[in-house]
């Protein structure tokens, strides 16, 4: 049977019947699927197509060791967070992007620690509980944060400046599932703008700027990991974030606070900015969706 | 609102609702749907998202001035092929794939030459005419004509053997519309393994063959010009291209001539092998569909 406009679709998917590995045959499918629906649906002329070919092409060669073009398109197109979402749990704290910035081995310090190693930006605690649904206090939970400074970089973008691992440390929670520690109030910040997805933005009339947060992943024993953020409430571009990351439920306030025995706890005096934000693990064993 | 499996798409589309260039809204906002649900079809794993992103950066990364991965990609989706088609006549020849040998100046031919050049292989003569829908001759057609040797090397793939153009060539079709030059008999050939496409056909368990063909590109003033190929019939492959460009109208018979007179015109001695193809050029003014 000829290749025509109505019968491309199955004759593709039938290339693919020999496939041992059921999952990537399923992938294959469905993406053929999708892919030449799309593709019917737009009608693109020669000319469209090369573009895109072209595009695609740039994405690739904008990726290297420190930079990831195709996570972003996948970010700015809300990809990353649609799979992010899907593999989260119900029960649990919702999880958002991982992001381009974490490190795998983040500086191990201790509760109360600053991650503020530069003394820069407006000074602040971060404070809050790991909790089992139940309310269980969850201790010996580790915590890995990490954040950009006041101009919106993170360390891994700042090589030149000392010292290094600003923004970032690996916590554990203590027997009461608590954490705390000092930092400066994060900042907004454009994601990299000068490869080809920064372009596709601006071609879009899109803003490339990502709301303030503090990233975090909680790790338990017997207890799915979270990834996830707290956001800066009221923050610039919090209803616009570029990369769909946001959740109502992730947004913290980072005001001003008068109480004298948790300033004591936290080692700074009053009045100082503090933000709490618990987090909530579900067990291992709850299904992925 | 937030961002969940059921809010992400529209979310998305709307962030391109201030883009100028209408066309591209409507390749935003219909690519956004499309990717959306491929991925709530197949509901990734993260490690999977990660594994597609590495994929693509592969691809990406397999670019370069002499290879193109990523039509590579787009053909054996069957993705190239179809975007061929839907921007075919139904008028005229139907059309295929440019794929990724095509040189932008073949050396100029006259009718009749070879344009086998390094004598190897089975001899025989392409003849055919260039013509209207209605019968009409169409002189002084450009035909860029090229095809792989009998090894299944393009010459642009082996650039170490001289002389340089080796199968291929620039004709005008004579004042009747006809053309004919000598050639050796085309084999089928195997598409680049050696990168991240071939891993996928290797995994998928399908193999990389093109079935053996000649491209042609005809263009005459008020016509609109066709890409296409034609295949020799009988050969491996014919109903298995790994790049689905074959079209039954498209395969033409290979056959031994006893005729002493075409001989004669064609310069060489009979018996010889003999491939007649015409094609059928639409007019210029013709809709895309």
């Amino acid at each position: 049977m000829d290749f025509t406009v109505e019968t491309a679709t199955d004759a593709v998917v039938d290339s693919f019947r020999e496939t041992k590995d059921q999952r990537l045959r399923q992938i294959m499918e469905s993406l053929t699927r999708h892919l030449h629906d799309f593709v019917r649906d737009i009608e693109p002329t020669l000319e469209e197509w090369e573009a895109a070919i072209g595009f695609l092409t740039e994405v690739g060669h904008k990726c290297d060791d420190t930079r990831q073009e195709f996570v972003l398109l996948s970010d700015v197109l809300g990809v990353s967070m649609l799979v992010e979402t899907m593999n989260g749990s119900e029960e649990g704290t919702e999880s958002t992007v991982l992001g381009p910035f974490h490190m795998t081995e983040s500086p191990r310090r201790e509760l109360g620690d600053s991650i503020d190693l530069l003394g820069t930006g407006r000074p602040c605690v971060v404070s809050g509980r790991v909790l089992a649904a139940d309310g269980t206090p969850l201790p010996d939970t580790e915590l890995d944060v990490w954040q950009c400074n006041e101009e919106g970089f993170y360390d891994v973008q700042q090589p030149d400046v000392q010292p290094p691992g600003n923004g970032r440390g690996l916590f554990r929670t203590d027997g009461e599932g608590r954490f705390w520690f000092r930092t400066v109030v994060p900042s907004h910040y454009p994601i990299p703008t000068d490869g080809p997805v920064g372009r596709l933005l601006q071609a879009t009339g899109r803003h490339p700027y990502r709301p303030a947060h503090i990233h975090f992943i909680a790790n338990a024993d017997g207890r799915r990991a979270v990834t996830t953020h707290t956001f800066v409430a009221g923050g610039p571009y919090i209803d616009s974030d570029a990369v769909f990351a946001v959740k109502s439920g992730l947004i913290t306030e980072f005001s001003e606070s008068h109480e004298e025995q948790d300033a004591e706890r936290f080692g700074v005096t009053a009045p100082f900015t503090h933000a709490r934000f618990d987090m909530v693990l579900a067990p291992e064993a709850e299904g992925t969706r």
